[in-house]
């Protein structure tokens, strides 16, 4: 398979991800003079939309830079890509029950769970890639393999810190989340190519 | 990152949103002999169903020609480009909102905070690509960007006002948004490239 | 704008309806003994879902082929096309409304004015690209256009035609514009190119 | 019509479905004492879900394997195509059956039954592409065809032994369409092209 095709896939399925994820932020049936109240009551839901809208951003993007090192593909890497896939495309169902009940234990566990997952992927993917030299582009040295899995780890051991801290204070969690959140984002602003 | 695959990203998001739109659109629970009624109920909803198609295609095309001046983007620019989808893929909410209670002043205000935002994130956008030149291309002259500005803070100084006036008349206000709507879609009808 | 990104968005636009309609497909919360009668009543949704799908995979081949006789485009073109596609997006809506009241008036005639609209839109894009010569590629000979346009024309008639008769006999209607799809994917079907 | 394009549109009707599937899990409106329970309750539709993402996955997939051997396309083939779309768009409707009532004869039943057609149309469409040699490129040989033809047949028998199966031991069945769907992924994952 071309490894286009699989990017315009999986490129797709994060289009459709994100933007589905509004329609979670369901409107209630009530009154218009009860709405100012309704409305406040959504704002957990708002969000946890924008975390989640964020996160996927990052995704997105760690899998651009990611697919650039790829110079062909395989069938073990299309089904891990779409393990992937799945685990992002799963994002929506925590992110309703982190706006249905924020900052209670299950949700925040739950949310960070799935993350989790995603990134345990990604850290597999990494290491397929690195077994099978074949697949990547002549740019892709041990050094940056090393780089990618060395950030890759840290930011595990974060999120599996987070989900156990999340047994004592979700709060807290969440907060770590969202700081995680904060510095991918930061990690990848500052790139300029 | 390439330019085109941001492009080809957020050409996703947009095509999901417009189409998504329609699903907010539900038809009651009713007997048969209660539909004509209900049917004239939705119309508020049908109303606020194509003034937000328009609004959202408007910005489309307006993206479109937008990105035609870049000439490579970098991580900043990403990720500008990013809170613009997340102000974009939002605006089927707020269209739910002015769809249920037509010509109420919360969701009138609602809808042109919404629409405000993206133009404000966009004018952040004009400003950024202007201090980073390199990111441009050569056709994307001061004068270019002083009518875009112009242009651009003109609209949101009226979304403002409109705002504003929606705290004491909100169907003047609706009124004017899809006055500015039209205009926005007259401004660009006309053009021919 | 260039002509193959109004076309990768239009793509998207049907994509995206095509595949939204099962979402009108509800199962309803019965216990399990009484799901074999639940899935009964659901026949005429799958039958209209049926339909829908058939009637925009037409839309979106027709639209192809149309838009190969076009070289390039203009605002004007743009926004006939998002008028087209607002029209399109909106089949869901009579979609389910024919799922939940078979053989109903209201339905029919809704359905079949949604359908009405969207080849009315047609026609006037027809009509556009005939004024303005210069947005067509040299293959599209007065001689195509006549073929078109009346076929276009026969079309519609048929279809006014069989929403005035829904307001009498709106089984008959529904027949009608099952064999108008037919005899559109028929056209469609033969086609070697 | 180009390859190329009913490729693209293709592929975001597998993209649209795959992402789709998630919007069946819905969050039941309990309090949060109760929510560990009611999430319990969701695993059923968790594992439907997870089965019918790789299920469109091997079918995306297989798709592309099959059009790499097309060299142009025609009417006929365009129909069979939008048929075979159809049948996948549907699979999200089986899946929330499947997840709502799991392990029970109805949706074993339907769900393989929607397989099978899939499976049906797919068989169609080789056979049609053998009659019509002029479709295929050169590397389409008889021998590869019988092969696929060999394997298509089997799978499809072993629905069919599947959907009978389910009359009397539905579980047994879910069991076995689980199995094919890994015997197809192993398949796939095998491939180095």
């Amino acid at each position: 398979m071309n490894k286009n095709r699989l990017e315009a896939f999986s490129d797709g399925v994060f289009a459709i991800v994100i933007t589905l994820l509004i329609l979670d932020i369901r409107l209630p049936q009530v009154e218009y003079s009860e709405l100012a109240g309704a409305l406040r009551e959504l704002i957990p839901n708002i969000v946890s939309y924008v975390v989640s809208f964020a996160v996927i951003g990052l995704y997105w993007i760690g899998h651009h830079y990611y697919m650039r090192h790829m110079q062909k593909i395989n069938g073990i890497f299309i089904w891990l890509n779409m393990a992937y896939l799945l685990a992002v495309s799963f994002i929506p169902f925590p992110t309703t029950l982190l706006g249905e009940y924020p900052f209670e234990k299950i949700p925040v566990i739950f949310y960070g769970a799935n993350l989790l997952i995603v990134n345990i992927i990604s850290l597999i993917m990494l290491r397929y890639v690195y077994k099978h030299k074949e697949l990547a582009t002549e740019g892709y040295t041990i050094d940056l393999l090393r780089r990618f899995f060395k950030l890759f780890l840290k930011v595990n051991i974060g999120y599996v810190l987070a989900v156990i801290l999340a047994f004592f204070a979700p709060v807290v969690s969440y907060g770590l989340y969202i700081l995680g959140l904060i510095f991918g984002i930061y990690l990848y602003a500052r790139r300029e190519d």
